[in-house]
């Protein structure tokens, strides 16, 4: 027993924007045990708009639609519903109150175009709408229960909490999936798939799946079960081995960052950090305080793109870039260790490399970073070759990333 | 001749990820003239996907497929497509060769689960993936051209910009969809509706329409025709007018950015900037620099998180600080004035807030925040209240781009 959601918009068929409506149902779904077969988003097109409807019925229970609903010409989907449900349009005098009262609570009358939100399909019924003009509509099509609600995200989910996901419990289906969220850093997709091997065959419950964005993997273990409790007991059970099996590399849960898990680390050891930055140039800085309460350990960064500032901010002998030029193990370990000295935080992170398109060169191709950390009793200095095809931006990414993951690390070893 | 995209991932299907790759692809094929009929999200399952391959190419002359590239068991795409073109799957030495290289390069050795991304349905050709392992594939099915590319929108860009528009271009259809886009920053949407209603009525040739993205207000101007030329004809008179009515509003087009419009109007003024960040930490100088080229005007940027790296990077007086507190007028204005003396730059920015969540109070709420603009001869400062209800992540995306506008409208300002 299967849902499908139908997103209408040309807008969102050109592109020109991003559907938030078909993820947060989906999710809703989930969560009352209701597995989502797919999304189709379709054009303001009156036929494009039946077509969808009518192949959705065909193998899913429940068929929740958004958007079209307005006043304007091109908001067809009332029409295509009743193209689908084979009826007419009539206008629902009740509805139509309604419009009009919202209208009058603000102090103006309505235009007569809002007239045909009132119009229901035959056979069906309104859905109220308590924050906007348009009702919905439900209605019975072949097995399925039809939804259409307002594209209007804040529309649209009130009358979800409010009278969708209500009828949705009642259809008796009483299983619930439950989702946990693991990031890791440091394997590949293929070396998790290896260790995981056993958790992520197909069928199995929870189901396990990953997906890499810009060198973090996340794991989405999925559960289902009877009751919440039920199906969290068996997510915790794959949680727990999951972090067995792949320890350090697992970095946090839900929307955890590196930054986030770097300031734990930090506020419970008590100790602060400072930063010396060249090609990532106040990125490391911005990841750090992107964490709230980032004061408390954060100190300062120095952003030392010119040379000059090399010298002038971070004492780097002018000497040494001469001899090894500016983006060289010599000089990172350099700003490591005069930064942790300078701002007096326990440690420091320095980054110096080739965020390109330009700059790079056969011995140094774009891409190639040093990293460098300075601890109270060491320094590391670390040489990336990130591939000279990454754009500036995820050169820039993935150097933090790796710095964060550095110092993380590091803060891992002394906790012991 | 329309284009259909589908998108591959239960993580998408069930809602855990917002799908971005087919509002992006969609918005490319647009800008080739191409429209979308339609967007399908599936899970990752064989059958699904191969349906979903099947029915799209019924109507659609090009299929364009993100997802289910991973070398993990969850990745079926290539075994779909290989299902959907009735043949089977052979290992692709070239690609295979091109995977191991990427693993060489970074000095791993290819996982053996790797090796699965190199199986190419017989009869498809393989897309070079020049930023990961997967490859992409290429194949005909009935009379459609179906591009299969990886889910990571990194990788997944960098192939349709390389291999898949190019050979779109080639495909010569008549009546052409052309977008022009433009940013603007300092107008309302509101205001930006009055002074263009005439230009934004429907079903006018070209479609004037607006988007609102955290202060930035970007036009999209769509414009059809029988030829390219006639579409851009159309596209450039109006984009002439709208320039003439919004005069300095307009900071860009296309991908540009206000840190880029920055960058220009340096570049062409032979002039330099520094900047002294606290609230934003670092967000300022990343902006600056994520433009190419930037080391030829972009100097340093002092991170002074704690107000004794205020004091001892900046020379902010600590009576200052301690008269006025850290988040002020006076701070703003010290920062912005010392940063220039020290760093020798021509221009300096400066912006010291509260991003919040904590920290705000009655007289300065979160979102609070005080920039500082120091010239040649003058120095300016601001006073922002952006709002106790904006993110941390909010105040200082906003932040970052009130100070990059200050800078640009001064710059402007010389140029006459």
């Amino acid at each position: 027993m299967i849902a499908r959601i139908i997103s209408i918009g040309t807008e969102l068929t050109l592109g020109q924007c991003v559907d938030t409506n078909a993820p947060w149902i989906a999710q809703q779904l989930a969560g009352v045990g209701i597995a989502c077969g797919g999304h189709v988003t379709v054009p303001d097109d009156r036929h494009a708009i039946r077509d969808a409807i009518k192949s959705s019925v065909r193998d899913a229970k429940w068929v929740v639609i958004t958007g079209g609903l307005g006043p304007t010409p091109d908001d067809l989907t009332r029409e295509a519903l009743a193209d689908a449900l084979d009826s007419a349009l009539h206008l629902d005098r009740a509805s139509l109150d309604r419009i009009e009262a919202f209208f009058r609570d603000r102090n103006r009358t309505m235009p007569r175009a809002n007239e045909c939100q009132a119009m229901i399909p035959n056979g069906a019924v309104p859905i109220e709408n308590t924050c906007g003009t348009a009702p919905g509509i439900r209605a019975r099509l072949d097995a399925a229960d039809v939804y259409l609600l307002p594209g209007v995200p804040s529309e649209m989910k009130a009358m979800f909490e409010r009278d969708v996901r209500p009828s949705l419990h009642s259809t008796g289906d009483q299983a619930v999936i439950r989702q946990h969220v693991l990031h890791t850093f440091g394997l590949s997709e293929a070396d998790l798939g290896q260790k995981l091997a056993d958790l992520m065959t197909r069928g199995r419950n929870p189901t396990v799946g990953t997906s890499a964005a810009d060198l973090v993997i996340t794991l989405r273990i999925n559960g289902h079960g009877a009751t919440p409790d039920a199906a969290d007991g068996l997510i915790e059970t794959d949680v727990t081995e999951i972090r067995r099996r792949l320890g350090r590399h697992v970095f946090g849960d839900g929307s955890d960052t590196l930054a986030h898990a770097v300031g734990l680390l930090l506020g419970d050891q008590g100790e602060t950090v400072a930063v010396a930055e060249s090609c990532t140039a106040g990125l490391l800085a911005k990841r750090l305080t992107d964490v709230a309460g980032a004061s408390a350990y954060f100190l300062e960064g120095m952003v030392v793109y010119a040379n000059a500032s090399k010298q002038r901010m971070l004492d780097v002998p002018g000497e040494l870039i001469e001899a090894h030029g500016a983006v060289s193990k010599e000089v990172a370990e350099s700003m490591a260790v005069n930064c942790r000295r300078i701002s007096g935080a326990r440690y420091a992170l320095s980054a110096t490399g080739i965020a390109g398109p330009a700059g790079g060169s056969p011995a140094k191709p774009v891409g190639t970073v040093y990293l460098g950390l300075a601890s109270p009793e060491s320094v590391q200095v670390k040489e990336l070759r990130l591939g000279a095809t990454l754009t500036r931006e995820q050169v820039r990414d993935r150097t933090v990333k790796i710095a964060l993951n550095m110092l993380r690390l590091e803060l891992l070893r002394r906790k012991e």
